[in-house]
C-alpha cells in the first residue's frame, strides 16, 4: 500500500510559491462558502511520526481564515475523558456547522497505538474499525464533510526527523528524555496503519494518502485535496428508501394493535403497600448507587412517556434515593444554538456524567423518533437512520460499563384527559399544562405508532425498554424503582 | 454566632403540610417570573455535615419546576479542574439567565475544609474570603441574585446523623470505610465556619443561617427565604458615579496625548535581520513552551490592536513556534447564545487550557472596555467596573501559575489606510476588510482614549501590557516574540 508513497514526489520552491497563492484563494473561497452552509468540515491529519503532521496543521491555519477553524489535539487524556466512553472526547470538540475542525490525533490514535503495541486482539481491532466507520457515517449522514489525510515518510526520513537531524525539525521527544518509542517499530506501524486505513476507508469518508517527504509537495497536495473536497461537497440528506417499518405503511392498514396495547393499565397499588415498598426500594437503590460508585459503574436512565404520564414525579422517587453528588438530572427542552449547530446526539453526549455517577434524562435522544418524527421536525431519512445511530450510541455506553435503563410510562387517553383537567385546576400544577399538550393529544395514534417502532428498533439485549403501566402512579413508581434495583443488582459485581 | 441556632425551632407535621402548598405556589410563581428575566439565581446550600443539605436540595427540586433548575455538586475534583484556577470549576457550571443554579458544595468548601485542617494561614484565609467576595459581587453586579443558606445542627444531632442513628438518614460514610473524618472536629468546624461566614457576608450576598435540626422547619424556612428573595430581587444595573478617568472628562479637554503617543512607530527591521531573529526567537520559544509544559505552567496571551494592525500574522509567528498539542488559539467573535446568557467573562473562562498549555486570544475580554464601550454595547457602569473584574480575573490566573501576556499592536491612522487599500486589492486578503472596519476607523479618537484608560487601569505588575510598534510588521513580530521569550524565561524555574 505504501510503496507508491516513496517515489520521490517533490516541488521546487519556486513551484511552491507559484502554487501557493491560487491555492490559498481557493481555500478561502471554499471557507467563506462553508460559513453560509449548515454542515461542518472535519479534517483528520494522521500519519507516521516525523511526517510533518504538526507543520501541515500550522500551514492550514496560516492559509485559511483562522476564525473559522478550530484545531483539536488529543494527547494526554484527562480523567474526565477516561471516565467516559472513548468517543465522548471527540464529540465534545466536533466543529459546529459552517466551521472547520482539524483533528491532530483523533479517534484513530488509540487503535493504531494499541495495534502496534499488540494490545488489541484481531476482534477488538475489527470492532474499533467498525465504531469509527459508524461514527464517520453518522457525521456524513448529518451533512458533514469528513476529509482524512495520511502522511507517509520512508523509514530513513522518519529516523532523520526523529533524531533531530532534519533541518528546522520540531519534535515530540522533548516531552521526556526517553528515546523515541516508535524507533524500531517502523515496519509494525506500517502494518497496523494499513489495516486501519483499509478498515475505515469508505465512500463517504475516504483516506487520502500523501507522500510527505518533501514539505512543499506535502502541503500543496494536502491543501488541494481539502479545497477540492470542499468545493465538491454537496451534503446529502435524501430520504432513505422507506422500509416495511415506515409509518405510512402501517397507517394504511388502519388501527392495528401496538406494543402499548400489551401494557396492563388496570394495575394499581394501595397506599400502605406503596409506602412500604417505596421505602424499601429507595433504601436498596441508595445502597446500589453507592456500590455503583465504588465499582465505577455509571448509570444512564431515560424517561419517556405521554404528557402527564407522571415522568417528573417518578423521577423524583428515583433521585430522592440517591445522594445528589452521585447523579445529574437533565431536563431535555429546546436545544440552544450551540446544540443546534451540531449533530442531534451532541447535546446528549455532552451531558454524560463520569464513571460511578448516574445521568437521568427527562426526555432524551428518543425525541428524534417521537416528537421530531410526528411533528415532522426531522425528515423520514433523519428519524429512520436515528434507530441505528441510537443503538450505536447506547452500545458504546454499555461497552464502557454504563448501565442503561429506558422507561416509557404509558397511560390511557382517558387517564390523560382526567389529569389535564386536574392540572388546569390546581394552582401549583397549572404551569404543567400547555397548549402544546392539547395539540400532542390529537396526535395520539401517530405517537402510538412511533412508540411501537421505537421499541421494535431500539429495545436491545444490552439496553431494553421497560414499558410502565402508569394509570396508577404508585404502581408505576414502584415498577420503575424495582427495575432500577433489579438491573443494577444484576449488573454490579460483574465484569464491565 | 450559632447559639441562636440551637433554640429548638420546629414545625408540626400538620403545620408543615399547611405551609407547604402556598410556599410551593410562591416558589413556582417566582420561578416563572424569573424565566422572563435576564438574570440567574444562584443558591448556595452550605452548612454542617449531618444538617440535611442533600435532603433540602431534593426538597427544592421537588417543590420547584426542575426544568429551570440545575443542581451542581462539588466533591471529587477532576484533573481538568485541578489544572486550572480554582474558580474555573464554578464558572463552568454557573446557571444561565432566567434559571436557578443550586450549589451543594461550592467555592466555600475548600477554604472551609482547609481552615478546619489547619492548612491555611490567616492571610491565605483572608485572601480566599476576598476572592469569594469579589466573585459574588461580580455576579451581583451583572444582575444575579445570590442566596446563601447555612444549615446548622448541634453536636448531638450531628453525631446521631453521622453515626446512622437518625431515622431514614442518608450519609456520606459509604464512600469509604474510614470513620467519618469530621468526628471530634465539631468545635473547630464551628470556629472556621464563623470566620468564613463573617468574611463573606455582604449586603449584596447575605448569609441566611437556619436551625436545621427539625427537617420541617428547615425546609419551610429555606423555601421561604428563597421565595422572598426571588420576589424582592430587582437587578441593579445603575451607572457608577463617573470617576476622574471617565471618558467624558477627558473629551472636554480636547485632544490630549495618550499612552499610544509614546509608541515609536518609526521603528523597523530589515528583512535579513528579521529572518535571522525570527528563527532564533522561534527556536527559543519552542524550547520554552516545552519547558513550561514540563513545569506545568500555563500561558495566557491576549492580542489586541487596531484593525489591520497585523494581529493575525503576528499570532502565527508565535504559534508557528509551538507544538499544536501545547496551545489553543481562540478567535473571539460574536458570542453564542449560551455565552450571551452568562456574565461576559464566562466565555473566556471556558476557553482556558490546562496547566502546561498556552491559550492565545485573538481579541479578548478587553473587548468590554474597547469596542463594547465605544459602540455603547456596554453601559458606563458595566465597562467601568470591568477594569477591576478583569484585574481580579488575571490575578487568579497568575496566582494559579499562569504567565499572562497582553499585547496592543499599535499602528498610525495613515498606515491603517494604506493597509485597508492593499487588502481591498489582494484577492486572498479581501475577506479581511469589512464595512465595520471603516466605521471603526471613524472612531479612532474614541478608541485611543479607551486604550489609554485600559492600559492605565489594567497594566499591572503581574500582567503588564506591552504596546507594540506595528507600522513595520517585522519589527512588531520580533518585539512580540522577544517579549514572550523574556517573560517566559523569567517566570519559569521560579516558584509558582
Amino acid at each position: 500500500m505504501f510503496e507508491t508513497l516513496e517515489v520521490g514526489r517533490r516541488l521546487k520552491r519556486s513551484e511552491y510559491n507559484d502554487l501557493q497563492l491560487p491555492l490559498r484563494q481557493k481555500l478561502l473561497e471554499a471557507q467563506f462558502e462553508l460559513a453560509q452552509q449548515d454542515y461542518p468540515v472535519i479534517i483528520v491529519v494522521a500519519g507516521l511520526d516525523g511526517a510533518g503532521k504538526g507543520t501541515l496543521v500550522h500551514r492550514l491555519n496560516e492559509w485559511m481564515d483562522p476564525r473559522g477553524i478550530e484545531t483539536n489535539t488529543y494527547w494526554e487524556h484527562s480523567d474526565e475523558e477516561e471516565s467516559r466512553p472513548y468517543f465522548w472526547r471527540f464529540w465534545r470538540s466536533l466543529p459546529p456547522r459552517g466551521k472547520i475542525g482539524i483533528f491532530l490525533g483523533s479517534w484513530y490514535t488509540r487503535p493504531a497505538q494499541a495495534a502496534v503495541d499488540d494490545q488489541m486482539s484481531r476482534e477488538e481491532f475489527a470492532v474499533a474499525c467498525q465504531q469509527i466507520e459508524s461514527f464517520e457515517r453518522m457525521l456524513h449522514d448529518d451533512g458533514a464533510l469528513v476529509i482524512k489525510l495520511w502522511l507517509h515518510v520512508s523509514e530513513e526520513v522518519q529516523r532523520a526527523q526523529l533524531e533531530g537531524k532534519a533541518p528546522r525539525s520540531q519534535q515530540n521527544p522533548r516531552v521526556s528524555d526517553r528515546p523515541y518509542e516508535l524507533h524500531g517499530n517502523y515496519a509494525k506501524t506500517l502494518e497496523a496503519s494499513e489495516k486501519l486505513i483499509l478498515g475505515t476507508d469508505s465512500s463517504h469518508s475516504r483516506w487520502h494518502l500523501i507522500e510527505a517527504q518533501d514539505r512543499y509537495y506535502r502541503d500543496i497536495t494536502a491543501g488541494e485535496i481539502i479545497a477540492e473536497a470542499m468545493q465538491a461537497h454537496k451534503p446529502r440528506n435524501q430520504p432513505l428508501p422507506a422500509g416495511p417499518s415506515d409509518a405510512d405503511d402501517i397507517a394504511v392498514t388502519g388501527r392495528q394493535p401496538t406494543v402499548l396495547d400489551g401494557v396492563d393499565l388496570t394495575k394499581s397499588m394501595e397506599k400502605d403497600k406503596y409506602k412500604k415498598k417505596l421505602a424499601a426500594y429507595q433504601d436498596k437503590l441508595q445502597d446500589l448507587s453507592w456500590k455503583a460508585y465504588r465499582q465505577r459503574r455509571s448509570v444512564v436512565a431515560v424517561f419517556e412517556g405521554w404528557d402527564a404520564a407522571g415522568k417528573g414525579s417518578a423521577i423524583r422517587r428515583v433521585t430522592g434515593a440517591i445522594d445528589p453528588r452521585l447523579y445529574k438530572l437533565v431536563q431535555v427542552g429546546a436545544p440552544t444554538d450551540e446544540e443546534n449547530a451540531q449533530h442531534y446526539l451532541w447535546r446528549f453526549w455532552r451531558q454524560l456524567q463520569r464513571d460511578g455517577r448516574a445521568t437521568f434524562f427527562d426526555r432524551s435522544w428518543y425525541g428524534r423518533v417521537l416528537v421530531e418524527r410526528v411533528e415532522q421536525f426531522a425528515s423520514p431519512a433523519e428519524w429512520q437512520r436515528a434507530y441505528s445511530e441510537i443503538n450505536q450510541f447506547e452500545r458504546q455506553l454499555v461497552a464502557h460499563g454504563c448501565i442503561v435503563l429506558k422507561f416509557w410510562i404509558h397511560i390511557s387517553k382517558d387517564e390523560q384527559m382526567a389529569r389535564f383537567k386536574t392540572r388546569a385546576q390546581e394552582p401549583h400544577k397549572r404551569h404543567k399544562i400547555t397548549d402544546e399538550d392539547w395539540r400532542n393529544r390529537e396526535k395520539w395514534h401517530d405517537y402510538e405508532l412511533a412508540v411501537d417502532q421505537m421499541v421494535s428498533h431500539t429495545s436491545t439485549q444490552h439496553a431494553p425498554w421497560t414499558l410502565v403501566a402508569g394509570n396508577d402512579k404508585p404502581w408505576a413508581r414502584i415498577q420503575i424503582l424495582k427495575t432500577f434495583c433489579k438491573t443494577m443488582s444484576a449488573a454490579l459485581d460483574k465484569e464491565k
